[in-house]
C-alpha cells in the first residue's frame, strides 16, 4: 500500500469515526450536547478507548477524566509528540467542534503505525474531557489539568445549573481519585490540534488550510451604566438620562473603534440587558457585554484602555453613572515558529493552498503553549457557523484537514 | 365661612380622601396596587361610592364599573359638567396617579355644594373603573364605556395573565348585567380632569399649574432586525451582519432626529430584546420598541416616516432585514381652546404660576374629547416619577390643583 493510500485511508476513517461519535448525545436537531461528566460524554470517552486501543494505542484515563491514547517511540530519551483535542460540546451543538481533532488524531496514529511501524518518538493523542465551559462555570478542564493551571479545590467550588458541584459530577462519572497520580506534564516535545476554523476566512477566501500564528489575548468585561427611568410621553429629550440611548451610542463606538484599529482586532456587544425594559418607559439601567480580542497582549490593552475611555466620556456627556468590570483576561498564546514553518512548508510541498491567520477564539493548544512547542491547523467551517447543528465542513475539507495532521505527525515523530 | 375657607376645606378634604384610598391596595413598599375588578378595586369603589353620598351627590355604577356621582342641577336643560379620573393603579403603582383626580373632585363638588347650593348645571364627579391597562391587555375600559368606544365582545375576547376572561372578572365583581342600559353619554357639556403631571417639566420651570393643550397622538412600533450569528472571536468586523449593533445605531439615529425635531416631539426606545444574547456570539436577531408622540398628527405621521426612512436606511448598509410593525396609533387629542382660555384665566386671577404644555402620556380625558369639550389641569410631580411608590406631590401642590378645578367647576356649573 502506497503512503497517498494510508493518508487516504486515515481521512476516511475519521469521516466515519465522526458519525459514530455523532450517535453520543445526538440531538433531535441534528446536533450533539456532550456536557462534561454526563452519559453520553462518558459513553463517548470509552467509546473512543476501545477505538484507540484497536489502532493500536495504550488507552488510559488520567484523574481529571482526559483519555490519552499512546503509541510508544523507539527513542526513549526524546519527548513526545501529541495531538488531540476535547469531546464536550456546547448545549445542542455541532458535530465538528472538538471531535474532529480527536478523531483525525486516531486515524493519523492508527495509519502512521500501519504505514511506518512504530515512531521514534511517542506518539499521542488525547481526548480532553472538557473546553467549552457549558455545563460548568470554567473552560479548559482537561488540557488545564496536563498543565497544572487548574486546581482540585474548584471543584468543590462551583456547581451546574442544578446545583451539582464539579466534583460530584466528576466523581459520579468515576474521575478524580485524589490517590490517582496527576503530575503536569513535563514530557511534551511538541503539541499539535487540527480544528475547524469556526470563522468565516478561510471560506470566503477560498483556501484549505489555515495556519494559526496566535491564538488571541482576550478581554472581557460587564459594563453598567445607570440613568434615570422615566415616563416615555411625559419627559422631553433634553431632559432625559436614558441609559438604553447611551449604551446604543457606546455600541457604536465600540465598533467604529474596532474598525478603524483594522484586523485582526475584535470588539463585541454580544449581550444587553435593559431594565424596566418597558416599551413607555426610559431605560433606567442597562448592562452590556464587552469582548476585545486581538493577537498582541500589549496592543489589547492600549486598545481596550482606548475604547473604556471613550465609553467613560459618553456617559459623563450624559450623566451616567458607569462601571466597567474586566472579569477575563488572557494573554494572546504565540504558536511555534518552528512547528507554524514547517506546517507551512509541508501545505507549499502538497500544493494545498493555506494562510497564516490568528485564531480568534480560545483553544486547549493555548493551553499547552507553556509546557511545549504547539502549532493549530485549521479547516474551512461553512458559513463560520459553529456551536451549532448548522456546523458543517465538507468531507474533502476534513480530509484536507487529517492529510496535513497526518503529514506534520510522520516529520515529527519519524 | 368665606369663598377661600371652603377652597381650603376642599383641599384639605382631598389629602385626607388621597390617604384612606391608599389604604386599598396598599403594598408594603408604600405603593399601591388596584386592578381592574380585584377586591383591593371594589373595596376602594364602594368605599368612594359611601364618600360620594356623604358628600351630597347620588352615586350609581354603571353597567362597566364606573362609579358615578351627581349633584342634579337646577337648569334641567343644561348639559353636565364632568370631572374625574381613574382608580385602578398599575402593579406597585402610585398613590396620586389617578385617584387624585378622582377625591379632588368629590371634595370640590362637596364644598361648592356647601358654600353655594345646588349649582344651575349638573355636576357630575366620575371614578373611571380602569385606565392603566395593567391586568387585562386594553386601556380605557371605563372613559370608553361612557363613550362607546369599547364593545362588549372584547371582554370574551381578552383575558389576564391567569387566563380570566374580562367577562369572567367583571362578573364576579358584580359588573357587565346585560340588562343594565348602558348608552352612550351625550349629555355631557364639558369634562375636566385633574392629574398629577407624570413628567418633570412643571417640576423643572418650578410653575404651580400646568395647563394641556393637547393629549398627544402616539405611534408605537416593533422593530425587528435579522442579521448573522456568528463567533464573536472568528468573524473579523468587516464579515459581521450584527444585529444588535444595527440597532444601537438606530436608537442613536431615534434620539439624533427627535432632538432635531424639537420639542414637543419624543420619540423612545424603551425595550429592546438580542438573540441568543450570549458574550461570545454576535447577535443573529435583535427586537425593539420604538415609542414616538407628538401634539400634531400630520407631523406625527411625517416624523415618524422620516425616522422609519433613516432606520431602514441603516438596515440596508449593514445588509440587515428589517421589518417595523406599526402596532398603535392614536391620534392627538386637542382639548377646547374655551376650556383652557377659562383655566387660564383663573391662575392669572389667582396669582398662581402656570403654563399651557402638551400631556405626553393619555388620560381618560383624550376619551371624552369626542362627545363634551374637555380640559386637563396638571399639577407637578416630584422627580417626574408615576407608575412606582415614589410618586410624590407636595400638600401644596395637590392643593393648588383642587383649588383650580374648584373654581373651574364653579365658573362652569354656577
Amino acid at each position: 500500500m502506497k503512503l497517498s493510500e494510508h493518508r487516504d485511508m486515515a481521512a476516511q476513517s475519521t469521516l466515519q469515526l465522526l458519525d459514530e461519535l455523532a450517535v453520543f448525545g445526538a440531538e433531535e436537531s441534528g446536533g450533539v450536547t456532550r456536557l462534561l461528566y454526563t452519559k453520553p460524554w462518558v459513553d463517548a470517552q470509552r467509546f473512543l478507548a476501545e477505538r484507540m486501543r484497536k489502532a493500536g494505542l495504550e488507552a488510559r484515563f488520567d484523574r481529571a477524566g482526559n483519555l490519552i491514547g499512546r503509541l510508544a517511540g523507539t527513542d526513549s530519551g526524546s519527548g513526545a509528540i501529541v495531538t488531540g483535542s476535547h469531546i464536550d460540546t456546547v448545549v445542542n451543538g455541532g458535530r465538528y467542534d472538538g471531535a474532529y481533532g480527536v478523531a483525525a488524531g486516531i486515524a493519523a496514529i492508527e495509519y502512521l503505525l500501519e504505514a511506518y511501524g512504530p515512531p521514534k518518538r511517542t506518539l499521542e493523542v488525547i481526548s480532553f474531557c472538557e473546553e467549552e465551559g457549558s455545563r460548568f462555570p470554567l473552560t479548559y478542564w482537561g488540557s488545564g489539568h496536563l498543565v497544572g493551571s487548574h486546581s482540585w479545590d474548584q471543584a468543590d467550588a462551583i456547581a451546574d445549573a442544578s446545583g451539582i458541584s464539579l466534583r460530584e459530577a466528576m466523581e459520579a462519572a468515576g474521575f478524580g481519585d485524589p490517590a490517582q497520580p496527576d503530575p503536569v506534564r513535563q514530557d511534551i516535545e511538541a503539541f499539535v490540534e487540527l480544528h475547524i476554523e469556526q470563522g468565516i476566512v478561510l471560506e470566503r477566501q477560498q483556501l484549505r488550510i489555515g495556519i494559526v500564528d496566535t491564538i488571541v489575548g482576550q478581554k472581557r468585561y460587564i459594563v453598567t451604566l445607570e440613568g434615570e427611568s422615566n415616563h416615555t410621553g411625559t419627559t422631553p429629550m433634553g431632559l432625559r438620562r436614558d441609559a438604553l440611548a447611551g449604551a446604543a451610542e457606546m455600541v457604536v463606538a465600540i465598533e467604529r473603534l474596532a474598525v478603524q484599529y483594522g484586523d485582526p482586532l475584535v470588539a463585541t456587544v454580544g449581550k444587553i440587558t435593559c431594565e424596566p425594559n418597558t416599551p413607555n418607559v426610559i431605560a433606567g439601567r442597562v448592562s452590556f457585554t464587552l469582548d476585545i480580542r486581538l493577537d498582541d497582549g500589549v496592543a489589547l490593552t492600549q486598545v481596550s484602555e482606548r475604547i473604556l475611555q471613550e465609553l467613560a466620556a459618553i456617559a459623563e456627556r450624559r450623566e451616567l453613572v458607569f462601571q466597567a468590570v474586566n472579569w477575563l483576561l488572557t494573554e494572546p498564546a504565540p504558536m511555534s515558529p518552528e512547528l507554524t514553518g514547517m506546517l507551512e512548508r509541508i501545505c507549499q510541498e502538497q500544493g494545498v493552498s493555506a494562510r497564516r491567520m490568528v485564531s480568534g477564539a480560545g483553544h486547549d493548544a493555548q493551553l499547552l503553549t507553556g509546557v511545549a512547542k504547539t502549532a493549530m491547523i485549521f479547516i474551512p467551517s461553512r458559513g463560520g457557523i459553529s456551536h451549532s447543528p448548522d456546523e458543517y465542513s465538507t468531507p474533502e475539507q476534513l480530509s484536507d484537514g487529517v492529510m496535513l495532521l497526518t503529514d506534520m505527525l510522520y516529520a515529527l515523530a519519524y
